[in-house]
């Protein structure tokens, strides 16, 4: 088993939460309220712009050209899938542009930027794995379930991509290969951000369910 | 009215949600249960080394020795002040350490680290007074209002300590020198960073009062 | 007059001494050796990595995320530009490829990833953009004055660029725009970065004439 | 052979070439004109203001309270030592402070500052290490050799300390230390740092001696 597959082990409890999580089920099943929807929309374009600043961390450290650039077109993809949030379903769903980052996206977004910041390569790359993992599995599930009359379905339809389906590939690629290359405490660091981000991919649906907004 | 004399009029409504706690109550009239003491003083102690990380980074990215040496002296008391926790305090209630962060202690620390790496030292000194001024504040009004007879007098005694109302006070004059060399853009950025940390600071009590402990 | 027309007055004494350089005008009559040119390409491969990880910590510390877009494009087009001198130079003109930075380009590629690492986006944008800048200038002037038969014709060519023009424009438009919202303090340390990084690109042109080594 | 003994033996040349060089004989038998002794002196103060940053830096990425502890006190006595320089020996050899750092200097202080942004701790603190290190055994073999006449003679004596020793006991524990939870491509960039710096410690010498200056 290589790396990153015992990383998805790891996870196995966190990712089951997420798939059973009402605001998956109701997604599927057209019934999740708009004014939800659009709390996830205008967190999540408030999540890519500092996942991409997480990637160009990245690539200021990564050791060689290749990884380097390799991780600046992630970052830059990243900006590009926020604006076409603003440019596509900021307008479909009538969603206002949010500028406060609402506290699972607050905590997610400022760990993987220490993370990116502080840590090795190796670690930082485990950390922003999940963002990209995770949410294609769960797109090609909701993707695979979701009823065909849907309020979202143009949304949902994005998940069929395959350019996104490329990056995931490359990003397991390049995990497996910094895992190969670290000493076992660094290994250990890794298992640590990765769960920890799969643990802030749950809360960011959940924060969406809940509308949850900060209590002071 | 100088700039640290706005920035706390800013977070009134905060300040007042934090005196008005009931962790601040309980601990004043001795009822707190000591299984929330330990939960506090263990992320205490987990936060005081980041705390200690952000202020290397401030240190690291002043503009003068002067001002960099200050941030040094501040890093290195706020790890022997995390010492002083495991050797006094740990002992004296029988607490385990902890080595996991819990949500409002990870979010707090991570917004710290990010915003002194990415930020100007304005920022990031902003971000960092809250732990400072806030902490005094409370532990003043705390030392006041306990009751004689209680189980954390030993630990509310600190709060009378000369030396930490000295750091407190180095520590604005530094941001008020910062916000005056400031662009109002980034004065606006240094009352964000303020309110947010502010913010951080009640969900920190929050979190102890109400043993909180990650979802999944 | 702009803020980044008095930073190119500022430099008038550095740019003309880099005109009036050995090495550009034996580039332009041709009689540049060709161990002097392979010295220069390799260095300037090994630069351009590092210039692009520069623009990487931009990207990542920029307020908005069309900046920070900005920025990551810049970055990729840096490796791409590495790239395209190893496909193209390096097999026209025989260079074997060099893992160790000589120098200038040591000193210039470290001054740029520290400050972009440790100050602010406005005295980082300072620090890359006489590599934009006075390139573009220089190139136009090797090109329009380089006689037609010349070994490296191929190579004076690429400077015709439309693609690179655009940039630097853009880099400009950046730099002003950062300069109007930093404060006083902030805009001399601006200027002091991009004075230095100026003095760093005559280094770098006079290390190659001179093929300058290490000395221990 | 521990790992350090390994990195003593690849810069056997460069030690070398430091205590033959014309500096150290000068300043041995006293006849170093008091013009390089004071760019000498000037330079380090300099010098020591980033290298304490470079400290922090590291003690913001280091991976347990007591290493970070460690590193901030080597941050801060780098600075004690700078404030040391200015109120002895620029008034005892009527120095004027200098705010412009030289060639040598400049080279030496951005790559530690590069290093330890961007690299690995373990990397960082073999980079930061010749200073400690080259700098304590170059020391010992001057406070040996000079005659005892010297108008140097209170500079070379504080050479003698035990504090600054035992500092270098410390800082080669924790980079045995490092080197043993590295894996092999790291303790081969922790290998390349050492050596980059050690070099970086002899041309420091040397632009004291030439009185080096910057050409443009």
């Amino acid at each position: 088993m290589n790396f990153t597959e015992q990383l998805w082990q790891d996870i196995q409890p966190i990712y089951d939460a997420i798939l059973n999580h009402g605001f998956v089920d109701e997604l599927m099943t057209g019934r999740l309220p708009s004014a939800t929807f659009q709390y996830y929309i205008q967190q999540d374009a408030l999540y890519l712009t500092d996942f991409s600043r997480a990637l160009n961390q990245l690539a200021a450290r990564a050791a060689t050209a290749d990884d380097s650039l390799q991780f600046t077109q992630f970052a830059q993809n990243a900006i590009l899938v926020e604006r076409g949030l603003h440019e596509t379903y900021f307008a479909l769903y009538d969603i206002q542009p949010e500028t406060a980052k609402m506290p699972a996206c607050f905590a997610y977004t400022n760990y993987l930027l220490a993370t990116t910041s502080l840590q090795s390569v190796a670690v930082g790359a485990a950390a922003v794995l999940p963002c990209f993992w995770i949410y294609r599995e769960v797109g090609k599930y909701i993707y695979r379930q979701a009823i065909r009359e849907n309020p979202y379905r143009s949304w949902i339809d994005t998940y069929a991509g395959e350019a996104f389906d490329l990056s995931v590939t490359q990003m397991l690629a390049l995990t497996d290969r910094f895992a190969e290359a670290a000493s076992p405490v660094e290994q250990d660091r890794m298992r640590d951000a990765f769960r920890m981000a799969s643990r802030l991919e749950w809360y960011f649906w959940n924060d969406a369910y809940t509308r949850h907004r900060w209590l002071v």
